[in-house]
């Protein structure tokens, strides 16, 4: 059986990945392919609602849902997910899971994702509201060798998306 | 897309879950159609590490589980689990998230359970080395209303699997 693509999509909250996810769904959806969108925000509501945002726990979830990629893409199922997924070693650790681990580096400046912050989160974070946040007072690895890198900033959403299609085309078609 | 078959065995300790699983799984290799095993020894060291078998850790491994066989039925896959899933309210849980399932009460005495079980986990039980343990002391709520019983004391291995085939070909095929 083909193996399911597993685009992993990472970045700093509001750098634009849920947006970019379910346009990636949709090109799956229109091509009557099978596909699975895993969201951070969906999933800290079932599979892992159980955790919080320690490295600890970020790492389970990473770790749990990257599980959950591999069985679904060695089942010929499709994978774009919405994890900020901050750390190197752990993205390492799902490509070691799914054969076809394609990482988008969802690329956009914190300046740029403070003013799209529509919920406020970076700034109950800066006023100690909210701990271990990505970006203000936990790290975020920028990926060393990703597949592909979109920049929300200088790109506009369509662009992004085709970035990632072409390549998808390109070399998983 | 049609969705996938979610056939979920539940049973005492040592009742047969995962032997007749296995068999089910090549039925549907064999017909060259996705199917994702789903074992309760095997999730509890990849997506349910962190858990233990206390009833507030069993309901979260289930609902857990729930969510992961929804996500592969919803995508076409089948999904075959083999979980001791104790309690009714967590498999009518699995029921609500999974459009076609099948429960499967895998029946058989306690007494021939424990003559089967090769790890001695009965018997740990018994000396209070292993806590919580189904049938021990944890209770095992019996299916109100399974797709399908098989008894794997009074059936050889053979007739169970072609008995849970069999109605599979006759309401999902």
């Amino acid at each position: 059986m083909k193996k399911g693509i597993v685009i992993w999509l990472t970045g700093l909250p509001c750098s634009g990945k849920t947006t970019l996810s379910k346009e990636i769904e949709k090109y799956f959806q229109q091509k009557n392919l099978p596909i699975q969108r895993l969201d951070g925000d969906v999933v800290r509501e079932t599979i892992s609602k159980d955790l919080g945002f320690s490295k600890k726990d970020r790492d389970i979830n990473i770790e749990r849902l990257s599980y959950v990629a591999q069985m679904l893409s060695d089942n010929g199922v499709n994978v774009v997910s919405a994890f900020v997924s901050p750390y190197q070693k752990m993205r390492d650790f799902t490509r070691s899971l799914c054969e076809n681990f394609v990482e988008v580096y969802v690329k956009c400046d914190i300046e740029e994702c403070k003013k799209r912050d529509v919920k406020g989160m970076y700034a109950k974070a800066a006023k100690g509201q909210i701990k271990d946040f990505t970006g203000v007072d936990d790290p975020y690895e920028n990926p060393k060798n990703p597949e592909i890198v979109v920049s929300t900033e200088k790109e506009n959403i369509k662009e992004s998306v085709e970035k990632i299609i072409n390549y998808l085309e390109k070399n998983n078609g």
